[in-house]
């Protein structure tokens, strides 16, 4: 039985908890905001649900420590993956015994949490035979995705921040200390290095906006070198087209602010007969930005240190967008010309297991690569800056529109 | 020397007789506002940039009687045509003496007017052998091109209304009376029936927003067969699309209540990424529709009666567009199936004239033809009507954004 973390059918359990615990309590404790999609409530469902199979469960594992448990018959969880179970305190760093009386399970049903780049075994003869990997062959202690990307990037000290640009936009970054993140109101998690956090905030559905561009706009569809030609027909739209994009203004379809009180919050604004849809592309990469400028003020004016940017994913291999992202924040964007950041990252770890660094960020000063780096243009500052202020009052505008 | 009434040099004059006479009087009196495009403030220019050329004109004749002239050797002036002419005083039909003496000229010096339909006289020797027409072939009273239209779509009774869809979308109606016209607030000329008035609005801009989906978002360009098929597939799109447009609202770019006051209120908005195309063209055809109600509400508030609507021209020819009129107006809207109304309706003017029709609405139940009578959908009445008051919410706080 497995449950992914879209699985919205423990709604009724996140109720509980909520009823019983509050919602302030159980996010400063564990890092995470109660949501009905974490383990701790999917176990809840699960022994309300199926109350025999959870009378017979041995152990409670997930997708990582239980692949790690088949390769090499050792339990083992790493820090940012167990931070998202919801049932971890953050604090300690250690699995929560009222967090598991709540799931009802017991300490012993769960693989201990050992630091990320810990040797977890070595694959078993069976596992080598069903694999074709060597036997032998070293498992070290990963991290969650988003965390392996950050350690791939180079975003494991405060002040850097990593952007993962897919059909969310997910900011990532490193708050000094565990108070700074969590009255910065993110998801916190132990990072892959230890003794750093992290702090995760996603604009659901903003990077998806270029994609509609694509797709309803400039004749969509396609795929794999069609589909390419068709984003760089739109990069050069948007490079042809100067700051302001003709006065048109883009709010993102989703998760943005304009939608934080209605389903749909999205538009072109400030249309005109002589705008072109060369205008809507330019629109869209500013609007994003700007939308991505709120956040990253919001995380500021916590206290949370913003120095650099670190783009990776789709809008990352744009030549005009991170440009628009530096400009309208204000903030260098770094850009790695290597690719699979996530996938750098796990090797990285991988890497510290084997000894071959000293730890994760000598990894990554030897992995790095080279990096496209983008400076603010001052130029365009004022600019931009007037430009934010109306994005923003458009946006609350929409909202209260909605509401 | 000829001035279009889209030639704005002339705009020192229109300060100078706001200043005098001031706007409303100015406006009573000739049933048009004091725009800068009008032939009284276009000759009071000439007067003052070209002293010399002005002292030696002899006449100052309009498209419509200086052709004329040309053809017979007789001047001629049409009521419809000398409204627009901010010349004559629209109750007596009669040149002002008191505008004549703004303008500098002499009542001498322009055409008598005369109604619509009269005989002006018969091509000369030295026509005939110019143009290749007949010698004494009949020329016959025309009228201004909107009420030419009017004529050729039955519309010169009250309670009728043509709207002229091109990039522009023009209204046009019959006002029980003077009193009543002027109230209204349009654009008030004599009709081309005798003894009838004629009261115009244009929503400019509002008809080209599907010409700019189809150029910027439907792959534009091309022409001929070519364009016409996208103009199907975008009505195909508007067709497979149920009212409400998926919750899409659009904002016409131009001539809309959103852009009074400011330049580009158009736009697109509660987009969602699940929208296509399909969406924006259905939400344009309804934004429209609610605009044109809006302008129709506020004729129908000033006393105007609106009991049909008569649609001619781009728009009439979708077979979806007109029915969503009929349903947002809440209007039966008829579609004649013989296109060009406003060449019809000049036609029929040189058929009274000729002794072929006893007068103008004899020559349009003669030659009407088929038509398409649209009935508003009872069933969408509801939801339409939450819809434009939607959408007249959202324009205002538009125009309130852009002010």
């Amino acid at each position: 039985h497995a449950f992914s973390w879209l699985d919205q059918r423990a709604d009724e359990e996140a109720k509980h908890v909520r009823a019983t615990w509050g919602d302030e309590p159980i996010r400063v404790l564990t890092g995470w905001p109660l949501i009905s999609g974490l383990p701790l409530e999917h176990i809840a469902w699960f022994r309300r649900h199926c109350p025999a199979q959870f009378a017979a469960a041995e152990r409670f594992l997930f997708v990582n420590d239980f692949i790690g448990c088949r390769l090499t018959g050792q339990l083992c969880m790493d820090p940012s993956d167990a931070s998202i179970t919801q049932l971890m305190n953050i604090a300690a760093g250690d699995w929560d015994e009222r967090l598991l009386e709540v799931a009802g399970i017991e300490r012993r049903q769960l693989s201990p949490i050992q630091p990320s780049g810990v040797i977890v075994g070595r694959i078993t003869q069976e596992a080598a035979a069903a694999t074709g990997l060597p036997q032998d062959t070293l498992v070290v202690n990963g991290a969650h995705d988003q965390y392996c990307a950050a350690v791939g990037a180079g975003v494991t000290w405060p002040g850097r921040v990593l952007l993962s640009c897919g059909t969310a936009w997910v900011l990532l970054t490193v708050p000094e200390n565990l108070a700074t993140g969590l009255s910065s109101g993110m998801a916190i998690s132990r990072h892959a290095v230890e003794g750093r956090w992290g702090a995760i905030r996603s604009l659901g559905g903003v990077g998806a906006s270029l994609e509609w561009l694509l797709d309803h706009v400039w004749g969509g569809a396609g795929a794999g070198k069609k589909r390419e030609r068709l984003y760089d027909a739109i990069d050069d739209a948007a490079a042809r087209t100067p700051p302001g994009a003709g006065g048109v203004l883009f709010l993102p379809m989703a998760g943005g602010h304009a939608a934080s009180y209605g389903p749909a919050g999205g538009g072109f604004l400030n249309l005109a007969i002589s705008h072109t849809r060369d205008h809507l592309a330019r629109a869209i990469m500013e609007g994003t930005a700007c939308e991505l400028r709120w956040a990253v003020d919001e995380m500021q004016a916590t206290g949370i240190e913003v120095a650099e940017l670190t783009m990776v994913g789709g809008a990352a291999k744009s030549p005009v967008w991170p440009q628009i992202v530096a400009d309208i924040l204000h903030v260098p964007v770094t850009v790695p010309s290597l690719k699979d950041a996530a996938t750098r990252g796990a090797a990285i770890l991988a890497g510290v297991g084997a000894g071959c660094f000293s730890d994760a960020e000598a990894g990554f000063a030897a992995w790095r690569g080279p990096e496209n780096r983008l400076s603010p243009t001052v130029a365009h500052r004022q600019f931009y800056d007037e430009r934010y202020v109306q994005y923003q009052a458009t946006a609350r505008l929409m909202a209260s529109r909605a509401g």
